[in-house]
């Protein structure tokens, strides 16, 4: 992604100081900070305290923690995995990488794992992520593109809606759902980015705003609650979001209040997608009407508010008494029936079934194990 | 309204000593504060800071203020009208209250206008707006009643949503959404309200949740994007909120964030009613499909976020950066096809151009002009 006029990643490896480096996503977006990663300890850090989030990001900075514990100590894999482990005990992803990392990297006792082994596969997983969130945004670059044409001829911008940070940010580059919009950009569509602010972490106002302000793609900021009104003014030709996990028939659970935007869009004939790597398709979860356990977080995340004294200093701030009940539910789930279609790194999927059957089959990559 | 174990009005004057005091709405949720408005310029102050809002509460303020301006000065009804049309140039609930000053309190040059008739006038004003938001609660009750009756039995609590405050703090008294939840509570009817944050002035989470703390009635604060995610999840009986003005055939503008709780609804079969006095119907605009102009509002509304700093003290921050392009649309329009009904002080009517006509031909009451 370009920041400052400068391409990085979420995460990298600079091989001439043989350093582990990262973008520190908890400064965003009033400073734009990069961090070292020196030591397991620091990689438990990170992700423990949010300083890098997102599922396939967190993942790679697990693999990266596991090669600074083996740089240190070639015994110290299990130690390391256990530690990683606990950062975020309801990561998926972050199991799945660890899990991977265990499968890929045999000790050889009493040598232990020589940690070149741990970076290369760090490096390889931080390739893989890169490359599929860009496939997905060569093939959601696409659809950008013909609705251009279709409906907007040379005359206006595209307008697109999306919910939450389905950004570079939340992988190692590129991103889902803002991928296709990057690919968009960079083939000449001209596009206006309506972004929902996303209560209550704000991710859309504080971290989606910020990538698209670098990447010099007009946008603008909206409360949550005004997704449905710029649709019926008019404002919006097509609404893409990421994905946290899909169903076996196409449901969507993304980010809280995503349900809501899929219902507008409906409501005005405009097309929903989500855009997501193959790998959150959970083929083991047949549809919406088989409910899956909701994350509830705690009340302060929704009370609580942090941002800039009139000092300068970041501050965080109670927004409503302690005594205030709160239900925070940090997902919904959209309903196939809503969904125009699914954008993977394989290209896009209808929502049902018997479309998605076909990527059951083809889902283990060779680069799988 | 109850607080704090004692019976309180937004607004209400003191006989004894001859002084009109209110509750200070910017202290709240963090403060329980009342303040007196001696003198017009007080009138003036507590409008444009709100420290008063709500449509009816706004009007009946600058009643107060035309009486504390001819108390002091029987010559000053001109200027009096004219700082208090100032304070908030777009409030038509406003401009109408001041227009029926005019009207009720002709002037005897060179004597001035008697301020005991300014005073009668503005006591009458409060008097038939805490009347009025008690018959659309006794309206709204019957309705929670019957639904609690026919859903729940008396296994458990009706529940119900609602978005943004349309509450005892929005008028003089009762309220127009959630008078209908205090009569049903009153009647014996167990509920739990779910309460939308209504991002970008937190009227939900700040006002709606202190109002219903201090009557002592169940709640919890959501995200606005969880309004869909608790109703697909059944946890909802019926959604009830205000509105800010109604066409003749039913259509229903109200705080952003309305029109996608209304989806929500109709997406899984539950009612959803607007409740309001009959003077917010504008039988002037035919429908939704003539636009109606939505108010944009600063960007600040949405970038800054005020609360309690860890030392106790107030404080504004910012949660987004100064660049951050911000399109802040204050209202919505939920079609009437989406309204189930329009409960008003003369009772539930249904949302279309003949159900509302009855309306029309009894619009106005013996009290009005």
């Amino acid at each position: 992604m370009l920041i400052e006029g400068r391409q990085y990643r979420s995460i990298w490896y600079e091989a001439e100081n043989d350093q582990v480096c990262f973008i520190d996503q908890t400064r965003l977006p009033h400073e734009f900070e990069t961090r070292r990663l020196r030591t397991l300890a620091d990689a438990c850090e990170a992700i423990g305290t949010m300083r890098v989030r997102g599922a396939p990001l967190i993942g790679v900075t697990a693999a990266f923690g596991v090669y600074l514990s083996l740089r240190e100590d070639p015994n110290s894999l299990e130690t390391a995995i256990r530690q990683l482990r606990d950062t975020r005990p309801t990561a998926v992803n972050l199991r799945w990488a660890l899990d991977r990392a265990v499968r890929e990297l045999p000790a050889h006792s009493p040598v232990g794992v020589p940690s070149e082994k741990a970076l290369k596969f760090a490096l390889g997983l931080a390739e893989e992520d890169a490359a599929c969130c860009e496939a997905i945004g060569r093939h959601g670059g696409k659809i950008l593109h013909r609705l251009w044409q279709e409906r907007c001829g040379q005359d206006r911008p595209l307008q697109v809606l999306t919910h939450c940070n389905a950004g570079a940010l939340a992988t190692v580059d590129w991103g889902t759902a803002l991928s296709g919009i990057y690919k968009a950009a960079a083939a000449g569509v001209p596009l206006h980015v309506w972004v929902d602010e996303t209560r209550p972490r704000n991710q859309g106002g504080a971290l989606t705003c910020w990538e698209l302000r670098q990447a010099g793609i007009d946008h603008s900021l909206i409360v949550d609650g005004a997704a449905g009104h710029v649709m019926a003014r008019g404002l919006v030709d097509i609404c893409i979001t990421g994905s946290d996990r899909v169903s076996a028939s196409g449901d969507v659970c993304n980010k809280i209040g995503t349900y809501q935007v899929a219902l507008a869009a409906r409501d005005n004939n405009l097309p929903f997608y989500a855009a997501l790597p193959v790998s959150t398709i959970d083929f083991d979860w047949p549809s919406a009407t088989e409910p899956i356990p909701i994350e509830e977080r705690e009340a302060e995340e929704v009370s609580m508010v942090g941002g800039i004294e009139k000092s300068g200093g970041e501050v965080r701030i109670r927004q409503y008494p302690e005594e205030t009940v709160v239900r925070n539910y940090a997902f919904d789930v959209t309903p196939a029936r809503l969904v125009s279609g699914i954008i993977t790194e394989q290209g896009m999927f209808k929502a049902n079934r018997d479309s998605l059957a076909a990527l059951a089959r083809t889902k283990f990559s060779p680069s799988d194990p």
